[in-house]
Formats: structure tokens, sequence, C-alpha cells
């Protein structure tokens, strides 16, 4: 049972580098996925949506266009690019998946990444899963690989994961794209009710830019086996799973565009989990909060005010902030602090803020960047 | 029946400037009030929420500080200036209502604010509206005045008006602050029910980055009379009001932080009003469209996700979208357009963007400015 990879040139928008991958099970697999709820939904997120229940041996991505806003055209050439590599695989048509990122509103250059995927089908290899997360890049300025072993009573199995983009309710324009392989033949239900557990709080707790794309994909393939599996194999199954997703979503917002910092955003004892999650995402998506990390600003009144617009339900007075170790507001009253040494502090890179409603006993936390010169720089830029 | 303004130095935050400024009517007014939603209300926000329904006479305004997440001592301290004000005026306590912008989490200077009460009070005059202006700015780079006048069978009616930062729904920490008043005794009722309807359409369909101040509060003083009004009297104030919000709106825009255009997103053929509404705020506040508007990038692609991603009921392949006169999707498909000419059209200062649904009958308008470097600079060095 072997995960087999593949990159290939197909100048879609990039010409220097490789822009079409191809991922590869020797053998059917369950697939676990989880998609954009935009409604403009990309011509690839259609596709695999249909086939989620079926046995998947392949998924075959571009970057550099996001085949999105393409109409009944751009679903025939998603469709008509599964199906050859589906016969240059020799298996299932339908067991085939797609994804793309990139430029919404362009035709794909449909003949183009069709001579590309001889060259795909030749090339696959267990070791090039590097080369395929560098032909999926849109802005990233670095290819994000994760690898876990684990093992159970009887058998060691190993864990692999690539992704891109900036994040799964807030990624940029560049989408978020995940794939999971394993060789744990997990069955199908626990598959689903792990992954879409573990996204909620790892992908769908990071803010890059508070938009959602038309693309956005997260996959997870096992192997489709009658095999029973232990308690124990799950539970390290799951263990992995949310060591790699966290690491991915750490190295997702240290490559936001433009990010000069990764900020943990807490909010403890909210009313309920709905209303821990509103406040520290309406944080950790606030543009003044964003700027003023960046400006390495101990503001914690701009904290404040967007914790207020959340939409949780507390008591303003009853709330208490803090930047790391220091408490900036207790209970609703200015604290006196040490300005300097409070901005030296956040001048590094990596800190939490907590915020404490007092409003009853549950907590989330979210994971945000800065904004920087840079970002705008790279959003004024990018495209047509 | 006069208003009349004044301004002066109390060296709250500026020491090079008026930072306190005072409105006066020399007879009782009705007040219609409109004010922040966020949870986290600034002490001024909540002592005038509490006087709405008296006879006003004075609003006490200050900029640089925003007496917000003050606790009671804040709320003493608006309670202390506004009495101050009204011993001063020689009126009713409560006929006073208060107002600050600027920095949230540090209390107010009283007592320096309170030596400026008696300057305040003497140097009141009718043609100050401009120095009430420049008082209560804080990163607004010009100052926004209005003045309209109407007529009705008999009388001639003034409406002026003043405005500071950046929007209602949207405003950035600076806060939005807009004082209206005008000569016309319009009673209670209608005066609640115009400027309601009237700010929907206006300040709250307008964005500079998303974020709701603690502070934003806008008045409306006519004054307080039994006299009957005609149909006629009441047409010519709600036109008055609605070029006077209009007005002011625009300029909000224009001096939005950083900003280099206006633009209009035009949201037509929605299900429903609210659908209309959610899909031009979601595109105005989408910071990709945002930094796409500042890039002169007719990237309408982000202004389709934007749609997609809003919660507006529609179908993404009966949607049309155009830039000015330049259709650039239609009923879901691309179309074919000279790029050099759309990027020079969308190079100017103020244009539309019209996206057309196709789900219904509703529209709605949204301003918007774009997201520069300068935004970032600004709110990356501002305050503490």
């Amino acid at each position: 049972m072997k995960f087999k990879f593949s990159s290939a040139s197909s100048s879609i928008k990039y010409s220097d580098r490789d822009d079409t991958a191809l991922l590869y099970a020797d053998f059917p697999c369950n697939v676990s996925a989880l998609f954009t709820k935009n409604k403009v939904k990309a011509a690839p997120v259609k596709l695999s949506m249909e086939r989620t229940n079926n046995k998947i041996q392949a998924i075959l991505v571009n970057s550099g266009n996001a085949n999105a806003c393409t109409g009944q055209s751009g679903y025939e050439t998603a469709r008509k690019l599964a199906q050859k590599t589906a016969i240059g695989l020799k298996i299932d048509e339908e067991s085939v998946l797609t994804a793309s990122t990139g430029t919404i509103g362009i035709h794909l250059p449909a003949a183009r990444i069709e001579k590309s995927i001889p060259v795909l089908v030749e090339t696959l290899d267990e070791n090039k899963i590097t080369d395929f997360a560098k032909a999926i890049m849109t802005t990233d300025t670095v290819e994000k690989v994760e690898q876990i072993s684990f093992s159970d009573e009887k058998n060691r199995y190993t864990m692999k994961a690539v992704a891109k983009g900036s994040g799964m309710i807030a990624p940029d324009m560049a989408t978020l794209l995940v794939f999971i392989v394993c060789d744990a033949p997990i069955p199908k239900t626990t598959m689903d009710k792990i992954f879409k557990e573990i996204i909620d709080s790892t992908l769908n707790s990071l803010s890059i830019d508070g938009d959602m794309s038309t693309n956005d994909s997260a996959f997870l393939l096992c192997p489709s086996s009658g095999l029973t599996i232990s308690e124990k194999t799950i539970n390290e199954f799951e263990k992995s799973l949310k060591t790699i997703l966290v690491n991915l979503s750490n190295k997702l917002i240290d490559d936001g565009e433009g990010a000069t910092k990764r900020v943990t955003i807490e909010v403890k004892n909210a009313k309920t989990v709905d209303d821990a999650k509103k406040a520290s995402r309406s944080i950790a998506e606030s543009l003044l909060v964003k700027t003023a990390l960046f400006g390495n600003d101990p503001n914690w009144g701009r904290v404040a005010c967007a914790a207020g617009y959340s939409g949780a339900d507390f008591d303003p007075d009853k709330m208490s902030i803090s930047i790391g170790p220091y408490i900036l507001f207790e209970n609703g009253s200015v604290c006196v602090f040490n300005s300097s040494e409070v901005t030296k502090y956040i001048s590094q890179q990596n800190y939490t803020i907590t915020v404490i409603l007092n409003a009853g006993e549950f907590s989330w936390k979210f994971l945000t960047s800065d904004i920087s010169y840079e970002y705008v720089k790279i959003n004024a830029e990018y495209t047509t």
C-alpha cells in the first residue's frame, strides 16, 4: 500500500516552475473531505463534492488558475481532466478528485494540463511529496509538508500531509488546499467525525484576512479495507492527525501574506462555546487588532472593542484582557502596566492574548497574523 | 432660536490644537440619537443613551480620549463634566449630552477639561461650527461640515452638520461622531423615524475597515415646540437631511484612513433587501476587494467570491458583475473585455461596481474605500 506523488509544468500561469501535481494511492481509499461554504464554488470543488462517497485513488491538482466562475464548461474541463488522469492510471474515472487554486474567472488551459498527465503518471514516486507541495503553491513562500508515524499493537503507520494557502474560514485568494494520507485503514465514519472535529479547532480557527475562497478543500485519504481497527489505533490516528493539523496551521499563519507574527487569541469563560468562538474570531479578524500587532502596540482597547461587536454575550465590566503574562484590563478596570516592558514582550513573533469574559465556562482559541505593508502590496499587485 | 458652537484646548492628547468642543442651543430641543451596537460602550455613550428622551440644550465633546473601558469612574467623569457644563450654561444638568473619541482605556483628564468649560461657554458663537469640527478630529485629515437651507410655505430653515471619523457600522477606532442641528420644529417621533431610515442607507452603508467602535454616536437636534408642522415642511426636512448625510458619507469615505478611492458597490435584483445589504456589505468589506481597488486591478473574481460568502441566497450561475460600463461576468459566464481599458477606467477615484444577482427585486448600495499602505501605517502607529 503506497501513496505516490508527482509534479509537472503546464505553464498555466507560472512558466518557471511546476504547477500541476498528482497524488495517487495504489489501492482504493475512503476519503473525508471538507469544502468551502462559499456559494460560489469552483468547478473542481463541485466535482469532488459529488465523489466523496466513492473509493478514491487519485487527486489531480493545479495552481495558477482556480477554475472558478467558469460555468458548465469549467466543470466539463475538470471532469475531462479527471477522466484523462483515470485513463493514464488505469483506474476508475469516478475514483479521481480534482482541486485548483489561483485566479478566478479564467478558463483552465485544458490542453496544456492534459499534456502533463502522462508525465505526472510516469514520474509518480513515494518520495516526491515536496515536489507536489511546491507545485501547488501560489503566493506561498515555502512549501508545507508534515509527516508523522504512529503504532498500534501490531503495525506501524505513516501519515503525510501537504498544505498550501492561508486559512480555511479566512483564506486569501490563494485558497487553502490540504491533502492528508495515512495508511491506517480507519473506517470512513470514524475518519469523517475525527477530521471535522479537528479541522474545526485548527484550520477553521485561523485568520489571515477574513475572506473565504471559492476553492478551499481539505482531503483525508485512508485505505478502504474490511479490517477491524482497535480503539488504540483510532486514538493514535486521532492524536497524529491533531498534531499534523496544528503544525500545518502554524505554518499557514507563519506564511500568511506579509505576516510577521503568529498570535493566539484565547477567549476563556464564555457563556457558550459559540460565544467563545465568535469573540476569538472577531478579535482575530479585526483589522485594527491586526495592524496593532504589526505595530507592536499593546492596544488592548481594540481587543475589547472587537470582543464587544462579536455578538458574544458578556458584561464588559467583568472582562479581563492579558497579553502574555501582563494583565492590562481586569474585571472592567484599566490596569497599571509598564508600557515599554509590554511593548518589548509583543515585539516577539509568537505570543498569546487572553480575554476572560467571566460569563461561563467555555473557551476557544483562534490563531491570527498581523497585517503589514507587505500584505497590501501582495494583494494590490496579484493577478490580472 | 440659535445654535452656537465653540472649541478649546484641554491638552488631552494633542497639545497644539483644540480638543474640546461645545454645541449649544439657546432653546430646548428634541434629540434623535443613534449609538454604537458594540457591547463595550464608552461612558459618554451610556450617559447620552439615558438622556435621549430629555429636552436637550448642549453636547460636550472631546477628542484624543474615548473614555471607554474606564468603568464606573469613567461614567462619573462624563456625568460630572456634563454637570459642570450645565452650571456654566445655566441650564438643566439633564439637558446636556456628551461624546468622546480617541484612545480606549485611559481615564479622561477631567480637571483639564473642566478648566476648558468656562472658555467653551464664553466663546459660543453661531459661526464657530468649523472650530467645533476641527476640535473633534482624530485621524481625520479635514474637518467635515455641511449646511443646507430649505423653506416651507412660511419659513426658511437651516440645517447644519458636523462629522468626524470613518463610518458607522464600520468605523475605525477614530469613531464616527455626527452632530446635526436644524431650526425646524419637527416632532420627535417624525425625527426618530426619518433619522433612522436615512442613516441606514448612508452612514450605516459605508465601510472603511469593518471595525465597530465603542463610541459611535449620531445626534439630530430640532427645537421642541407645540407648533404643528406641514407635510411640506417634513418633506423638505427629509430631503435636506438625506442630502446632508449623503454628502457627509462621501466626505467620510474620501477621508478614510489612507483611502485613495470611493467606490459604490451596488447589488441589484436580490431576493430580499436583507440579501442585497448582506452581499453589498460583504463585497465592500472584503480586504481582497479593497486591496484590488487600491491596485487598480479589475479583479471581479474577488467580488464574486465575497458575494458568495455573504450569506445572500442566489445562484452564482445567474450572477452578473460590471465595473462602470464594462460587463466582466454575465449570467455566470466570463466576458471578453479589454483589460487595459478597464484598468484605465478604474484608475479614477470614484466609480461603481454593480452586481446583479438575478434572484429577485431588491437593491442596496454600499460605499467603500480601498486599503492602502497608508492605512496600515496609520493603524500600526496610532496610540500608546
